[in-house]
């Protein structure tokens, strides 16, 4: 894997001194200097110029591609352009306003109204460049070094969680304190994550907890019960809890079994446009109390003076009719469920009997999680491995970070594998994991006994 | 105006404790206590709201819907979605790479090198959402605290400087240090800012030169000379010279006079589709030294995961063909120059005598910059004077960061009034600002002597 650190930076006294060697700040280390998430686009990006064909692209979250999604987005713009191109004008020729354009806003606040009775108002609703952005604001918002002194931490309350935060911060120090979940075995090949109240050692040391519901990457949902009882936590510490509904509620929706959208306004909540087809216009939506909003605003003019328009131009006329929900629970959940089931069905076809791998329960997103217990090489080694098979899968040690790896092998024992691509794809990658990961166990010496 | 501060964040004692205090970090308070940009952008979106006949918006930097632009981007995505629909699809549907597209990286290179010969690749060019992003990952790239120890400052060669950056800074303290101009007068009405070489004082305290050019608010287009002054003494320091082109070369191309794009491999050039007619797709362009551009696509993963590519979509095309040199020199740059020469007579009709009111020289970019020397009231003041009377300019004050003003009445003396309105609203606006600097200059005693 290609270090992506500009190395004249950092104190190599082997290189000369030379005119490439700008000064690097601490921002630009932090944001540069790690490998997790950019190693992982960097891999899809060359993945996608070396041509679809040749690797099965098992690792990124990019959405399928449904027909009956691209339909809505290519009648809404064909529309536009016919029937409203002042619309289409002002959409790509006007500057948005920081906090996103107010009829979307209102759009967005009256559909979680007249769905879940949350009593929000436009000024509870902010748009950003995508989802990702919200987290990176949220996330060095609530932690790192603060204004009044001292540091604070965002409480992770299961790791693993989504590799894009682990970069986020832009300060010196770890900005994450992760804890361990119970794991619960439910049969012999599947298991689930748990938040394991008794040790989470919720704090003032903590800024806000934070969590994916879908979990991006174990699938994990976090039930109605656990969510109840983080509020609680949050609350009474007088901390946010912040939910990332990239994959979950109320749309794209991507979520298997009972679980229910919440809001209040110890709540954060940020949801995404991306997986609902939209990743190419950078949609995020945060929920939050008005002075959070107003805060994302002024981040938003800050940094990047305004939001791209388009994502919110496509997507106010179906959250309006409501038609936006249809398409996540009629469309959207059904396709990636079966795509879930089918690639259950491979893993349990073509993943070697004699080795001990287990997934953890699909409750929803695009991924299944498998914990490959005994794992004789590093997760890391076991991605190294099967691209070079032209599989690409996401090693699972990126995913546990504020948390000490050193004891708990668990750690490096997983990996996160997409079936979002075609089920030929899937069926084939899973044949190379399968024949990987037996002559893994095959030529490896079994060190570690269960 | 509005204090934008979220109050119950800063150590007001006079507040009960209120669940309503999260308590902030240093980064957010930054990014959101302050007042320039953010203000700016609410009373832009407030005016609008309240609709466009009312005000008389002379603040933003909105471009005007040109329709033989609008044609342009209206034709391109009616194409696309006739001919190209599966490139439609993918425009929405793909996440981009962290730098952008490479099909849109190899046109922006492709055109540089025909058209200036630059010799540069798509290694050398990324894409971010829109340039205000760029700008803000650059300065704190090479300003703040560094990595390997110490602090460093962005030199601003000439306050006043674009208000977009004053607020960039994540860390604790001010991350600029600009100087005073010499000042040139012209003639009776009109001056012109000049970098004071002499007292430039660049040091090892400095980690990057930047400019805008023309220059954001005066519209002072930096000479070539001074450029290649500015490119020896950074390249003699080992730090990059940093030019931002929003409105400059080599699109959109709104600059007056003789100027002539450069770029070398100690120069960062940020460039923006938005003057371009294209802010609602947020597509900035950095053209720099490889190790710079892994750089930002690197900030882009972490921040954002990729760039919306709508912007890039609607612009490849015409970077290919070469067409948008046209539309710059043919179609932009006259309609803006005809603005600037209509707002100058307003000014010289409608700006009384007896004021001893002068104007920078017209050089390019959306703006006049006035020098009210002697305003008895501050910038500040006369903008919610004018407000009163619907007329929305942005006060100078705001372009005077990093530097002591404190003996320095220039900097309160001056306001920003941009053309890019109809011409009847121009006409009225400078109507409004005659009259109230007439009654300001009759009622106020003038205590200040010239």
């Amino acid at each position: 894997m290609p270090d992506r650190r500009i190395q004249c930076n950092f104190d190599r006294v082997d290189s000369e001194p030379s005119s490439h060697c700008w000064p690097v700040s601490v921002f630009a280390e932090k944001l540069t200097g790690h490998t997790g998430i950019g190693e992982l686009m960097d891999d899809l990006g060359e993945a996608l110029i070396q041509g679809r064909g040749k690797l099965k692209m098992m690792g990124g979250g990019t959405p399928a591609h449904l027909p009956e999604i691209e339909a809505i987005w290519r009648k809404q713009m064909g529309e536009m352009l016919r029937d409203r191109p002042d619309e289409f004008d002002r959409m790509l020729g006007d500057y948005d306003q920081p906090a996103g354009s107010p009829d979307f806003l209102r759009a967005v606040a009256g559909f979680l109204n007249r769905e879940y009775g949350w009593g929000i108002g436009p000024e509870n609703v902010a748009v950003t460049n995508g989802a990702q952005t919200a987290l990176f604001y949220l996330l060095n918002r609530f932690a790192g070094k603060m204004a009044m002194g001292g540091r604070k931490k965002i409480l992770l309350p299961i790791a693993p969680e989504y590799i894009g935060y682990a970069d986020v911060g832009v300060g010196e120090e770890e900005i994450f304190e992760a804890r361990k979940p119970k794991i619960e075995l439910i049969d012999e090949r599947t298991f689930k994550y748990r938040i394991d109240f008794e040790n989470l050692n919720l704090s003032d040391q903590h800024g806000a907890i934070a969590i994916s519901r879908p979990t991006n990457p174990s699938s994990n949902v976090l039930t109605d019960a656990e969510l109840s009882r983080l509020r609680e936590l949050a609350s009474a510490r007088g901390i946010p809890l912040i939910i990332d509904n990239a994959y979950g509620l109320p749309f794209p929706g991507v979520i298997f079994g009972e679980a229910r959208p919440v809001w209040d306004e110890n709540m954060i909540l940020t949801i995404s446009l991306s997986k609902l087809g939209l990743p190419g216009t950078r949609t995020g939506i945060v929920i939050a109390r008005d002075e959070v909003i107003r805060e994302i605003s002024s981040m938003n003019a800050i940094i990047g003076l305004a939001n791209n328009n388009v994502g919110q131009a496509m997507a106010r006329p179906i959250l309006e009719s409501g038609e936006i929900l249809h398409l996540a629970e009629q469309v959207i959940r059904p396709f990636y469920r079966a795509r879930a089931d089918h690639a259950i069905q491979m893993a349990k076809r073509h993943l070697p009997r004699s080795v001990p791998w287990r997934m953890h329960r699909s409750e929803g997103a695009f991924f299944l999680w498998f914990w490959l217990e005994g794992l004789p090489v590093s997760s890391r080694d076991l991605y190294s491995l099967l691209k070079e098979k032209n599989l690409i899968i996401v090693p699972g040690e990126y995913f546990f970070y504020g948390i000490q790896t050193k004891d708990w092998r668990h750690a490096a024992e997983c990996i996160r594998v997409s079936f979002t691509q075609s089920e030929e794809v899937v069926e084939e990658g899973f044949q190379i994991l399968g024949q990987t990961l037996q002559e893994i166990w095959k030529s490896s010496p079994r060190l570690i006994s269960h």
